[in-house]
């Protein structure tokens, strides 16, 4: 199977972009208004840009949702262009991709009751797009049938420990799994006991299903939650939607997907649950920190300095992540650090440490300043 | 002796700031146009505004003179404001402080042959200046004498391998000791013996001696350089100058004063020489490198951190040096850093490698980077 068949977009296939992150990870670059999913962190279009013109060959321009917030809402409209303005959805608070993807679900089961959704995090990699959309055209094929939920799992090439992993059961045919279950992210020994298991994938975030499929999970799993979506869903395209949407959705369980129809699900055993997970290596990355970034861009010349700047000179420096793009940058003798600076911010931390920017990011907020949140 | 008495300037008394230096081991900061003696590394004056004010306790303003070159004349002429502007000269080529300083001694001796010249170095910092006028003042009395070269000596606290030292012999008086012999800087062995011996100092650069004096000196010692000087100073306030200036001060040995004049003399015998050291503790420190910059200004407290931002979030860092005057700062996990950013250029280096920063700027030279320069 090559990429080529899916040139023509497939009118039944929705892609709903998760891009409601608030991105601390990557501070002082992102901020609440870039957050990550806006940002050109790797190449010139932001991740949500590459996330959209990746899955253009599977579906058209005029069938993508964006869930989003008010902070990222006019930049999106930006970066996007020529998407239907009425398809992002800003949430009056953020509570997760449960109610994002429920929404959405209840959306379209009124209109397109058949159509399938894919939920796509618009902040990852995917380095091999050939593959990824063969997989995803296979995925999509599957998700089609009445109550199937695809997951799209990733081949562990380490024991990452921030990443969630997807433990897989028996074959149902080539390259389809059934899921036993999925669990958060490991600590060092277990992550390495998944690694070694050989059955267990990392969880791309990426999953697939029918409307219905997703709207009837919906209302067997978050039954509280559900009837706020579907006032929300009925109040749609009435001038009432902001008002309804305001005041029901805060009401909404504050959840994952995973963990509110997922794991339930999974727990009905693998012949049951009907989640069949996708194995694939598309090159996947979801760049959780600056650490992660530095990996993904990282050659094998230049001693292994990842620097985004003017001009630089590096004297015994190694393993360096630099992003400084008006400065020339002088490394004398420095190695392993992260070192940022937006102009107004400068974030200097290792490449060890750079998960502990969250940290400034609370402290920012307990000081106020939110000219630098 | 208390400072008060040296409240009234001495007329006779005459400081030559010696402010040539291009400055490189403060790059970023430090550029042609803004090397070390004009920055205002340690407080809100420039090094060499500090160096001044310092003096003028001791002699009025009008008796400044100024040695630099044409980089920085624009500048100084700005910080130093009252001065008379041709009592700033500007060399067209460096050639180290023995020709600068004898050129101020042959122009004084025309006019005033017993004026006492002090010579020094303008980008130093001196922390207990009541201590150090005391000293001075004591050391122009001395100096009034015919012959008489008195040099500054500061008691070292550590072995240091950055400085010159002075042997000194015996004891005149009080307080003033017959120098034996300059030395270069030593190595580490070498600094240890003279610690534990106890009769070598730091030398401070700085010096007295009549304008008489130190002109035979120069005759004495530097006997092709001096009739070069003799003519320049003999085109001083005629239109010739300029011309005079720029055509025989390249003929000049490039060579220091401690070099040229002050090791040949001390080769005559200390009881020959006419060389006296007066020792003394005022808090001196040469500022040679963005290290010794951290050691002078840090305090005990904030983990020994110096911050020069407009805000700052630090967690588990220790012992770091940032200057990055515009932005909010986050250290994370970092120790022993130096960090300097200034909106066109970003070094980061440690305080342990932060001599090496004038390789940077050789490498910028070779690539012919101005605007850094």
């Amino acid at each position: 199977m090559s990429a080529k068949p899916f040139k023509s977009p497939n009118d039944n296939f929705y892609p709903v972009l998760l891009a409601g992150g608030s991105g601390t990870r990557f501070w002082p670059r992102s901020r609440r208004a870039r957050a990550k999913q806006v940002l050109p962190l790797d190449g010139e279009q932001s991740m949500i840009q590459q996330t959209m013109e990746r899955l253009l060959p599977l579906a058209p321009r005029e069938n993508f949702w964006v869930i989003t917030n008010s902070h990222l809402e006019e930049i999106l409209g930006q970066q996007l262009g020529k998407m239907p303005p009425v398809q992002m959805l800003c949430e009056p608070v953020a509570r997760n991709t449960a109610p994002a993807a429920g929404l959405v679900a209840f959306l379209l089961e009124r209109e397109a009751p058949e159509a399938v959704l894919g939920m796509f995090p618009a902040d990852h990699v995917v380095t091999d797009e050939e593959r990824f959309l063969e997989t995803l055209a296979h995925g999509i094929k599957l998700a089609a049938e009445d109550g199937n939920i695809i997951v799209l799992g990733v081949r562990p090439t380490r024991p990452e420990v921030g990443y969630g992993y997807i433990e897989t059961g028996t074959h149902v045919e080539d390259e389809v799994l059934r899921v036993r279950r999925f669990t958060e992210k490991p600590n060092q020994t277990r992550a390495e006991e998944f690694v070694a298991a050989g059955n267990f994938l990392w969880n791309s975030g990426i999953f697939l299903w029918k409307a219905k499929t997703l709207a009837d999970a919906m209302r067997e799993h978050l039954s509280e939650t559900a009837p706020y979506l579907e006032q929300i869903a009925a109040a749609y395209g009435t001038p009432e939607l902001e008002a309804t949407f305001a005041e029901l959705y805060p009401k909404c369980e504050n959840i994952s997907l995973d963990y509110a129809v997922l794991e339930p699900r999974s727990t009905k055993g693998e012949r049951h649950s009907n989640i069949f997970c996708l194995p694939a290596d598309f090159g996947w990355n979801d760049l959780g920190s600056w650490a992660a970034l530095y990996e993904h861009q990282r050659g094998t010349a230049t001693g292994s300095n990842v620097l985004q700047s003017a001009d630089s000179y590096v004297l015994r420096a190694e393993g360096n992540y630099v992003y400084a793009p008006d400065h020339f940058i002088a490394l004398v003798g420095v190695d392993d650090l992260v070192v940022v600076d937006t102009g107004d911010a400068l974030l200097i931390t290792t490449r060890q440490q750079s998960q502990d920017v969250g940290k400034v990011v609370r402290h920012l907020k307990q000081i106020r300043r939110e000219e630098l949140l």
